[in-house]
């Protein structure tokens, strides 16, 4: 239900905190903003970007001209609009603030200064762009640093982060929220720049967001017509205001924003209590008081010191002085930290009189803050035993495990990107279907992302960031297409979020949908991105193995990866302990002639091609299968050796029908890719492409003998591609 | 300058065919339909849809509902709206028809089939969905079949490559077209569905078409309201209509499109003549005629038998019979073969009348129609004696090599993800500096994409599709965010484009943007991708080579990797004939207790490790430059050898602020980024991760000890990360 003015002015007065809009009465509330407060208004303006462009010189870098466009933004969201406790960063029922022009950190770091972030010194605020290691002032918000909610940077995507992070509140404040107990009850502001208005995540979390009615959100827009390359209007001509108003939202515009502290209080007020997730357009200008103001110059470079001084002179400040904060401005901002203090305080209170009068909602809410997954959660995931025995697609696999915990985990937050019929992770429990985000109800945990796999996976993101484990998100597509998503899923794994993506369709066996749906590549990007976990299962045993491996990976996110055909299942052979090694000895066999590395969909080939290579070829096969190279790299020196025997005399050949790259590190051979796919059924494209257990033993059967006599030594630094040479020039002509 | 109706007729006078829209008077053209011709409108969409629901029947399969829903669109297109020749697909002229709804291709196929394409005979048609490997109906349409013009699938796409298709003609015309003689005209088509109204690199695209006024540009929008999960209205509720005239286009409905050829005709006529380009929102309903009519079931499935007689008898079609086409049938479409030559030689005179009077233009035009290069494009490529020898960012020297070939080549079309300032390839000629698009302007070959690098990738696919060779895309931004425009690169190298990515601020030497910005995992991906050049050159000489083998590269995508930071350059050992090879000896050292790689800018690093080596170490190295490993691919195994001496004791130790993915087919050990990188100054940030020279030196002295001590053999199956272990459990808590 979206806040009425009223409900508002209630939730406020529950929090008996000095804010200014606590007073409002009407719409019009920033007539309460206190004139002494007003005129100081201009000072704090002045010594602000005074300070930005110090800050910028001193290391001649930066990016200073937005973080002074934006100053009274600034000003009213941290004196006036944000509620947020710099002594306690986290402090659960804060407003979310993102950055998603992530470049203007400066703007953020420094008002996290002057309000009384207390690991945010001058000193750190000085470490911007210095040489300081230890620094927690980046070149882009980070989030391990101390009140930075998201990462951002890669443009656009803060969008799509804040809008995860308003779902969370909904769905929270829908899970918990009793009446006259408003224990999720936050707002999310999202800052964003022209760039955030081109690039698509953006566009397609916009849709969403005006779809779902959050109104709990609002997007500052830095509308200063600048990007690097010059003026906006060069690449963007549209009318923003009607789009964001076809998209479901509410538009508020503040015409003339570079110093109007009190016209961002007022829209920021009216964000507030829209029943429509709100854009405020507000018109600025780059770089104010440079000799280079409203150019694209001073967008990503320092001014140098003549313009500095220039603008200090401009603003009335002496150049000859640097880094001037004056008490006076201290004094204005630092009253955040009480009223900060008094909001968590309240808060707490909260807390406690509804754990009092709801004991097992409260207690259930307190373990949701602290991000704890409950102690017996592996009871959930089926036991070997019980798991189908005949041939089952692992994406159902994956659904079987999946919607077991998601049922019974309050966390899991699961979503699709329009693939529900394929993915198998919609919710089989017909009270659980409900979806969030639909017909004002958020309750549900299923989530419609749409045809939108970046935004999905962005959302994600700000669904992970709302409180470390209060959400574990789940997404689901194609494997082909999160390549779409790419972008998002790098920022998950470099912020350290657990998360688990569902990726149907692997390989070539997806079959008609042909080459455009074939991944091949796209694993090679998975396997070697830093803190990821990319596991590929071969049987319904070891897809539960995957994600026990990604519900112990709390700071890592993991992507498991599935087929859209029934495989063969070995429950004599596959095994979960096995998935959280990496690797492990599938068919164990004493002097083998070879070790075959079976991964995923193609490991019934493999364990066809040890049959014909013993029947037809009286060669030995031991087989091992290699789920996950991340986990296997963690294991000891001794388990490796156990596992692919480097010391015999034995070659090792990986059958993987993806590019063989990454493998190269584990085998001397490989039958893989080296072109893109090809429409046809499935079995049909495994056979054109040579996966076929017959012509594989074959192929097999010639490399090893040329080991045998040629000697293991023969092989190095020349890996074989059994079945043909990688794609250049596969091309042909048309 | 958008053409005016008269325009419009004066256009189709000089081509005195007999298509209906030429009677055209007023905006309302349709009433000169032929009473005639409407009346098989009835029978022609009952065949057409019985033909489409009997495809997918036989082989249990295929994507129906789309194909059914769409037929009345069709039907106008392929009788009335669309200038193509079924006689000759490439007439150079044809309008173009993207189908950005890949997966009802079947649509495609049979109209093209209905219109007498020859290759796609009845028995083809019949193979969509079947194990015949020489189909030419694969499950979404690819270019190396006759008569499509781009691959599509991957959803959004379409709409972007039909806005790259548009700019094609925009250019084309601006560049040679005289009063009197339109040589190039031609409109471009591109059915979407719903999905691809919710992906962001269509939302992108349509922003950049509004915006460059693209008004030979058609979106047809098949208005169904479903996509796999159900309806629409789950995911979106926008007021669609409203957003497109936002973004600066013409809207035109059509409310009950499902069997209304006339209305479809009516609109498509109006967007051949409007000033702006035209979005037609053709409300349908899927599977028309299905039990399942209108439902998402009818999307992705065969109907079954039962349900394809009732459609049968629906449809008052004999239940029996199968794949029906009556010859009134073909009578009504195959017409479009003589309208076509005729066309074709209405183009072909005018070709010719216009060489006759401009000679010049005439010659250089038909060598674009050819897609030829001129003979003479290597003398554009400055000589090693004229490059630079003081440091120079790679990016530097990549803009001198390419802006001299921009210049002289008139197929380069060059662009940039707002990113001009840093990218260096913006033209420095003032009189190339317009650019296209731009004020009605479409004549220079510079695009200002904007923030939008998916888009950018997608169009320049777009660009390169419109006729093979007349268009050399460049493309550029930083290299961190071709991960947003993976999925149209990808696309690329499936289509064998010829295309250049100028990819700049690679590796950790970015520095100050911090993690966000420095790519690790992605050269993984590029390196694996079939068909496609991922070059990292390391000086000013590397780097001519490397567009010397994307100009060689006429059937690949070319990504040329390139530093922000200044590089030493190496005019005494770099060799762009090198280049060409993938990798070569860059300095030679014989009895060598070690071969080091050294790959793009960490190649100075390499060169000082060498020398310490020998002076403090006495271990005695030689050195690998290594720019492009699927060059290498390519060579002899005795050049391989030659370069990389498996044969000798000697370990490989390669060196790259990248993951290690990739390089162990080639080293025995890395020094290699394990984690996502920091926020430091270029030169901090690879010190901070070991990049520095006395570093490197002990830890490879210390590797090369252990190899002399343990023998070479010891290595095997051991590659070693020199300076830490792989990503997983690196990142700590916060």
């Amino acid at each position: 239900m979206a806040p009425s003015l009223e409900a508002y002015e209630d939730a406020v007065s529950l929090q008996p905190v000095k804010v200014q809009q606590t007073k409002i009465n009407g719409t019009n509330g920033v007539d309460s903003l206190q004139p002494k407060e007003s005129d100081k208004h201009d000072l704090v303006l002045r010594v602000f970007r005074c300070l930005i462009a110090d800050l910028c010189e001193q290391f001649k870098g930066g990016h200073p001209g937005g973080a002074m466009s934006m100053t009274a933004i600034g000003v009213s969201l941290w004196k006036y609009a944000m509620k947020y406790s710099p002594s306690n960063p986290n402090y659960f029922d804060r407003d979310r603030f993102v950055l998603s022009n992530g470049h203007t950190c400066l703007f953020q770091y420094t008002f996290m200064h002057l309000v009384g972030y207390r690991q945010m010194t001058i000193e750190q605020l000085k470490s911007y762009h210095s040489r300081r290691t230890d620094s927690i002032c980046p070149g882009h918000p980070e989030i391990e640093n101390e009140g930075i909610e998201v990462t951002t940077g890669p443009l656009g995507q803060g969008v799509a982060n804040a809008v995860g992070l308003s779902m969370a509140t909904k769905q929270l404040a829908a899970t918990y929220n009793k009446p006259g107990f408003d224990l999720v009850d936050n707002m999310t502001w999202c800052m964003i720049g022209d760039a955030c208005l081109q690039e698509g995540v953006a566009l397609e979390a916009f849709q969403l967001a005006g779809h779902w009615k959050l109104n709990n959100l609002a997007i500052i827009y830095d509308n200063k017509q600048i990007t690097c390359d010059g003026s906006v209007d060069m690449v963007c001509t549209e009318d923003i205001n009607a789009k964001m108003r076809a998209c479901g939202w509410n538009v508020i515009d503040v015409h003339d924003g570079t110093s109007n502290v009190q016209g961002c209080t007022q829209a920021f007020i009216e964000a507030r209590v829209s029943d429509l997730p709100t854009f405020i357009n507000i018109r600025t200008v780059i770089g104010i008081g440079s000799a280079i103001a409203g150019q694209a110059k001073a967008h990503g470079a320092a001014f140098g010191a003549e313009d500095v001084a220039n603008i200090k002179r401009a603003f009335g400040m002496n150049p000859e002085e640097h880094f001037v904060v004056p008490d006076e401005v201290y004094d204005f901002f630092r009253e955040a930290r009480s009223r900060g203090e008094e909001y968590e305080a309240n808060w707490a209170d909260i807390v406690e009189s509804y754990t009092q009068k709801y004991p097992q909602e409260g207690a259930e809410f307190k373990l949701r803050v602290q991000g704890k997954m409950p102690q017996d959660w592996a009871q959930f995931i089926p036991k070997k035993d019980d798991l189908p025995t005949r041939p089952t697609p692992s994406r159902k696999s994956a659904g079987i495990v999946c919607n077991v915990l998601a049922e019974n985990l309050k966390n899991f937050m699961v979503g699709t990107a329009d693939l529900s019929p394929s993915a198998k992770v919609d919710f089989q429990n017909p009270e659980l279907k409900t979806a969030c985000g639909l017909n004002g109800n958020y309750s549900g945990r299923y989530i419609h992302y749409g045809i939108r796999e970046h935004a999905m996976a962005s959302i994600a993101n700000g669904l992970a960031a709302y409180n470390k484990g209060t959400f574990l998100p789940v997404t689901s597509t194609f494997f082909m297409f999160y390549i779409y998503a790419a972008p998002g899923i790098r920022m998950g794994a470099l912020q350290g979020f657990q998360q688990i993506h569902i990726a149907t369709h692997d390989s070539i066996g997806t079959g008609e949908d042909g080459p455009t749906h074939q991944p091949i590549a796209l694993a090679a990007l998975y396997r070697a991105m830093p803190n990821f976990l990319y596991i590929r299962p071969c049987d319904t045993e070891e897809t539960a193995g995957a994600l026990i491996a990604a519900l112990n990976a709390t700071f890592t996110p993991t992507l498991i990866s599935l087929s859209r055909q029934n495989l063969t299942q070995f429950p004599q052979y596959s095994s979960r302990e096995g998935v959280q090694k990496g690797a492990y000895v599938f068919v164990e066999q004493e002097d083998a002639d070879v070790t075959l590395i079976g991964v995923g969909s193609e490991m019934g080939f493999v364990v066809q091609t040890v049959e014909t290579l013993g029947k037809e070829h009286n060669i030995k096969a031991r087989i091992v299968s290699f789920p996950c190279q991340r986990l296997f790299e963690q294991q000891s020196k001794e388990y490796k050796q156990s596992v692919l025997r480097y010391k015999s005399k034995a070659p090792i050949v990986v059958v993987e029908a993806y590019s063989p790259t990454s493998w190269e590190r584990y085998a001397d051979a490989g039958i893989n890719m080296s072109s893109f796919g090809k429409s046809l059924p499935g079995a049909d494209a495994y056979k054109y492409f040579g996966f076929e257990p017959t012509v594989m033993a074959k192929q097999i059967q010639g490399f090893v003998e040329e080991v045998q006599r040629d000697g293991i030594e023969s092989l190095r630094g020349d890996f074989r591609d059994l079945n043909g040479t990688l794609g250049y020039g596969t091309k042909d002509e048309h």
